[in-house]
Order: structure tokens, then C-alpha cells, then sequence
């Protein structure tokens, strides 16, 4: 299913160096095709603090939901991820499958099936067949290496054409720790979450709620502000697990989200999960270009959001930055049809720098050729003010190319 | 720009005859495209009462503002309709034209500007240079022919492939009245409304209040019930003129919505803006399909319009239909993401008459031959049951194919 690789990837993977306490392993367990890595087990080797935030679809996953209640105890031991099944909309089955796949994963590493979080990704509807890879699973368990977050990254792939690496260094309170994430995602990607999985890990010691909270309050602006297509997944999953190892080196044990001796760890997590989120855009099924929709002048940030959103969710806009046209005419439109408050009399539209509509009407300095050159760009920046309050918020999105339905159109079959 | 006549089109275009006290001129007065008809002259002998329902775009075109600022009077004489330029975010000058254009007709047709009604199609932001063709809109006033309902339907054509009109007669009170209608429209399209024009025209005499509650009533489940590619446009027009003609036939004058005498002709009418409605899918960009989305058992009839919008407007649907790819997941997941009640455990899905899910799996007696068969026909009935109430509606999209992004990806240019 691996495509071209997406000529917006990064030029370089990160190398994501191995971390204290985590161990993982691939295999290629032939959950759809064959010759393909599509299990992941990664292992704590104490139980690790944990938090998630998750698809708002009605229609979520039976690891969506098995993950949701286990959750509540706050604690991993292991984490299974499989591609090629989504294990969506399987019923009973379904459940049953996950139930299957945590007891396997609990026997072999040994803990209980509440310290057992689980995602797959894959076609929607098909029967996964737990039975089938508990074998592997169990060998998986015995093969755990600490280096490989790269071979991780890849076995979580579905249509996805690079795998998504992060890492970053900061102090807590004067003691070095470490943030490894890795992410999945091309197709299916927008708010809330997307077939979008995300797993980050960290050697600091955060207690679960504080975790929680870190990741609520660093989703909005970054997973939560992309979309390729404007459809939401049944599976989306981003997890966060603190393994404490770092105390082995002096680093303190935090239980406040206020802590400042967080702050530096907040900003760098933040970061990273925007690095992840902006990966999964750059490969954006049949994506050319990538494109930084800033809306400023809105009602209210959330008001901002929904204006961003209609313009990046808009087939005419993505159609037109896909032939390279600085068709503002479709930004007008957009904007007009999310149903928030704009003054078409003090709309202003730029295509980079270069301002193409001012005060409802096309700008009297207008290059068309300026706007064109733009356009050309594979990172596209549009700013809206659309005149009203001080609400502002930015997403990211991409071009709507005909490989996108090239992809989506033989993706099953 | 008119492409390659839609697969889906029609196999005859209705003829549309002659209708007492309507006149119909039109012409290639180079608003965009040179040689080809861009304007459109109706001009009633005696006032019309008129009703309008518009775009609900916040950046709503000058002449959808000029048309609602004159509906209050109800009476109408003259419209007129350009296609090239939607004179939409046009501003001041946006404004100017269509008064402009007002004047000229009411001159020219002889009544207050109050009793003509404008709309404008085509590229938005582009100043509509209303002098230019100010010359050619007088001479139509003394060109004008009972017999040119087909020529009224090739003027508005944008990127349409063929002009939407339609017919019927139906009986008040023992008199025959007729109905004629055209409409444009291939993208863009989407409630509320869509770059949709629809002029639709009766002889019957109705006062303009009833004519107004008549489309309201009629719109919900017509013309707010398509979408090609969820863009609303600025410039969305539906209106409604009845001349009266058919008095001096002996057809009584109707000033009540509720007057049992009306009760087939609002039939009639529902019945013809559907069938508009339809014309335009049926000529969505690029489609190859045109699908028919049911949603029934949801919790109420408004939740089971936007379960079924979300389906109709989801990226991977409609690539899944270009691909004749049975792929029901996808409509678990637009389900799943719309936000409104449904119960995972008893949606049932349908294609055709095939059932492929069912008790939230999918359906033990499923065959994939048989629902790819389903998949092959250019009509696709889609059914689903979302199982926590009564609530049902129904709407019409067409699929997502490349041939719609190279049309939008190189439109303006």
C-alpha cells in the first residue's frame, strides 16, 4: 500500500535514541498483507503513568473503548498496535478480539490486562483475527529491543508513504529526560483526532492526571488543528506514557500540571506533538502542498476555528491550491459558509505576504503574478482577518490533488 | 468551459412551451467568454407576485442583497441573470453594478427598479463591469420572445454540461396552469443552497406571501437536499414568479397557502423543484454516480439529515463510490463522525437492496459480489439505519472523481 514517498516529507527522519525502561518489537504477522511489518509491542518494564485522549466518533473502535475504561487505573505495562485491521464496527467480535489480543499481551509480559492499551488501524468493518497473530504477539514479548522506535513507527503504517518521528531533550528541574513520539496518519485526518495514531513516551515521572492534562491542553492547537480530508476515523488515538526512569537519574516525581519546574517540559512536549501533527499533514494522501490556514479578526478563538476549518475542509479551496490558482473568490466563499460572524466589508485575505483582498473587494495593489508565485510554493501560508473581534486560531491542511482519489478510490479492494 | 455532456444527464431535455405574459431574451454580451450567451432577459407584460429563498452565506453577492431588499414589495417585472461573474466580494463597486444593471432594465422594460430582480454566477471577486453590457441588456428589452426557455437555460450555464430545465401542468380550481422551470448549477453546490440559480415561473395567480411559504415548504428536501461538494456558494438563488395569466382563463386568485384548491399544484411544484434539484446532481462535477443517501431511526428528522449530509459529503465515500468500492466502513465513519445519535450495535447499512452490515458488523449473508455489483450502476442507493429513533431524510450527492479536481483546479485561470 506503501506509495511514493510524499514529496513534502521531511528530508531527514529524526533517530529516536532509545529510552529507559521502554523496549519494543515488530513483526510482520500478516494481519493483511503479507512481508509487511503490522504488529507492534512496546513494553514498560515498570508500569508507566498514562493518558489518551480519543476519536469523538460515535462509532469508536473496540481498542478506542477498551483503552477508555483501562484508563482509568492510570498504569501500562504494554502497548499493542496493530495496521491492517482497524477493528471498527466489528460488534461483539470486535470486542472480543481486543479481549483476546490484551490477554495475550498480559500472559507474556506479565502484568494485568488493565495495564494493556491497545490501537489498530486498517480497513473498517473486517474481522480481526486476534487468534491469528497470538502467537507472534507472544514471541514479540521475548524479542523486546530498546532501539526500536523506528521499526515502531513503521508497523503502525497504513496508506502512510514515511513513518512520523519526534524526539526532544529538556530539564526537569535540572535533570535531563527525554520525549520519543512516534505517529501514524494520511488519510481520514481531522478534528476531532483522525486515523491518527500517536503514541509518545517520556523517562519523567508524571502522575496519570497531570499526563491528562498535558495532553488535553496540547491536542487543540496541534492534532486537533489538522485535517486532510475532513473525515474523522473511528480509531483516533494519541497516548501519553511517563515511565519515571528518569528518577534513577534525580528527577523529581510530578503530581501538579502547575509545577513550574514543567514549564520547560510542557513547551517541549507541545512542540513535539505539533512536529507529529504537521508529519501526518506533509504526508496527506496524494498531497502536494501543504497549507497554514491563520484566521485572525474572528468573533472568539473557537469562532477563529470553525472559519480555519471551512476554508481547510473546502474541496474548491484545496482543488484550486492544487492547480496553483490564488482563487481567493473560494476563501470568500468559505469563510461566508461557516455561519460565524465576518464583515464582508472588512475581509482581508493574503496568499503569503502578498495581501489579495481588502476591504470587500479585491486589493487595488493586486499582483496577480505576485499571488501566482506564491502559489507555486510547496508551504502555502493564508491569512484571514475577517474583521470582527480579536478570535484567532490556525490549522493546517493540504492540497486536494486527483491522487488523492486515485488512493481513496482502490483503497479497500 | 462547457465540458464533455454528463453520463448522467438526462437522455431528453424537456421542452418547455410558451408561457401567456413571460418574455424571454438573451445574449452573448462578453462577460467572460466571448460567443457565448451570458445574459438573460425575463420580463413579465404584467407584474408577478415573486418569492425568493437565497444563499445562507454571511458574504452573501450584491444581487442576492438587491433581490432580498426588493422581495419585500413582492412584485416583479423584469430579471435578470448574467453568468461569467458572481459579482460576489465585489464591495462598493459590487453594489453599484447591480443598481446599475437595475436601472438599465427598469428603463428599459418600463417599471421601478424595485420591480426587477438580479442574479449574477461565475467567478467571485471579479469587478462585474455593469456598463459593459448595459447596451446589449436595452436591446434585449425589445427582443424579448414567449418561446425561449431553452436559450434562458443555456445563458445561466456555468460550468454545467447541460442546461436543467423542466415542465408541468396541473389544475387550480378546474383551470390548467402551468409550471416552467430552469435552474444552473454543477459545483459549489451544497445546502444552503449552492452557486444554484433556479427561476421557476407559473401562470396561476398567487399572492406573493403564499408563493413565499410555498418554497420554503418545498425547499428542505429539494434543493437543500443535494450537495456535490459541501461548498456553499455566495451567490444560492431560488425564485419563484407567478404571473397570473391563467385569471383570464377563469383561475381564481389564491391568497392562502392552506386553500384546498392549491393542494396539487404544491404537489406539482415539489415535484419539479426535485426534479431541478436532481438535474444538478446529476451534473456534479466530474460525477460518474449520482446517490441517493436514506437515513432512517435516527432521533429526530433534522439529526437524520446531518447523519445523511455527512455521508453525502464525506471525501472517502464518495472516492469509494468513483472506485465502485463497496466500502461500508466509510459510511460507519461518516456516521460515526456527524455528531448525532446512533447506536453502533444496530446500524444497519444498505446498498441497493444488498444489506452489508448489520447488529454493528457486518452482514453474515454479505457477498461481495453481489454489493459490487450494486457499486457498477451509475444510480446508487445507499440505506442506512442508524436504530435509536424515527427520524429520516434523505439527500442526493454524486461521487468524487479526479475529472472534479482538474475542473476546480483550473478554473479561474
Amino acid at each position: 500500500m506503501t506509495a511514493k514517498i510524499s514529496p513534502l516529507a521531511p528530508q531527514t527522519l529524526a533517530h529516536l535514541p532509545p529510552m529507559d525502561g521502554v523496549r519494543i518489537a515488530t513483526a510482520a504477522a500478516g494481519i493483511k498483507y503479507a512481508d509487511r511489518t503490522d504488529l507492534l509491542l512496546m513494553r514498560f518494564d515498570a508500569p508507566a503513568s498514562v493518558a489518551g485522549v480519543f476519536t469523538q466518533s460515535l462509532c469508536a473502535s473496540a481498542p478506542v473503548e477498551f483503552c477508555r475504561a483501562n484508563l482509568v487505573g492510570g498504569r501500562a505495562r504494554a502497548l499493542v498496535v496493530n495496521s491492517g485491521n482497524a477493528n471498527a464496527f466489528t460488534g461483539r467480535k470486535g470486542s472480543e478480539a481486543a479481549e483476546i489480543t490484551a490477554r495475550v499481551a498480559s500472559a507474556a509480559v506479565g502484568c494485568p490486562t488493565e495495564e494493556v492499551f491497545l490501537a489498530s488501524t486498517g480497513v473498517i468493518g473486517e474481522p480481526l483475527d486476534a487468534d491469528g497473530f497470538s502467537d507472534t504477539l507472544r514471541d514479540l514479548a521475548n524479542a523486546t529491543d530498546t532501539d526500536g522506535w523506528s521499526d515502531a513507527a513503521e508497523a503502525i503504517m497504513t496508506t502512510d508513504t514515511y513513518p512520523k518521528l519526534a524526539t526532544c531533550q529538556v530539564m526537569i528541574d535540572g535533570v535531563e529526560v527525554r520525549i520519543n513520539g512516534i505517529a501514524k496518519g494520511a488519510g481520514m485526518i481531522a478534528p476531532d483526532m483522525a486515523t491518527m495514531l500517536s503514541f509518545v513516551v517520556t523517562d519523567a515521572d508524571i502522575a496519570p492526571d497531570v499526563l491528562q492534562t498535558l495532553l488535553a491542553d496540547g491536542v487543540g492547537d496541534t492534532f486537533n488543528a489538522i485535517t486532510v480530508d475532513s473525515d474523522t476515523s473511528t480509531s483516533d488515538t494519541l497516548m501519553l506514557f511517563a515511565t519515571g526512569a528518569a528518577t534513577a537519574r534525580g528527577a523529581p516525581r510530578i503530581t501538579d500540571a502547575h509545577d513550574p519546574r514543567l514549564a520547560s517540559f510542557v513547551t517541549a512536549l507541545h512542540a513535539l506533538m505539533k512536529d507529529l501533527a504537521l508529519q501526518i499533514v506533509r504526508d496527506g494522501e496524494g498531497a502536494r502542498k501543504i497549507v497554514e490556514i491563520a484566521v485572525k479578526g474572528a468573533a472568539s478563538d473557537a469562532a477563529a476555528k470553525i472559519i480555519a476549518l471551512s476554508i481547510a475542509n473546502s474541496p474548491l479551496v484545496k482543488t484550486a491550491i492544487a492547480g496553483e490558482d490564488a482563487n481567493w473568490g473560494r476563501i470568500v466563499m468559505a469563510v461566508g459558509k461557516a455561519g460565524e460572524m465576518a464583515s464582508r466589508d472588512r475581509l482581508q485575505i493574503w496568499f503569503g505576504d502578498i495581501r489579495v483582498a481588502v476591504d470587500g473587494e479585491r486589493d487595488p495593489d493586486y499582483s496577480e503574478d505576485a499571488a501566482s508565485a506564491v502559489m507555486k510554493n510547496p508551504e502555502i501560508a493564508i491569512t484571514v482577518d475577517v474583521g470582527v473581534g480579536n478570535g484567532r486560531s490556525t490549522v493546517w491542511t493540504c492540497d486536494l490533488t486527483k491522487d488523492y482519489v486515485a488512493i481513496n478510490g482502490d483503497y479497500r479492494s
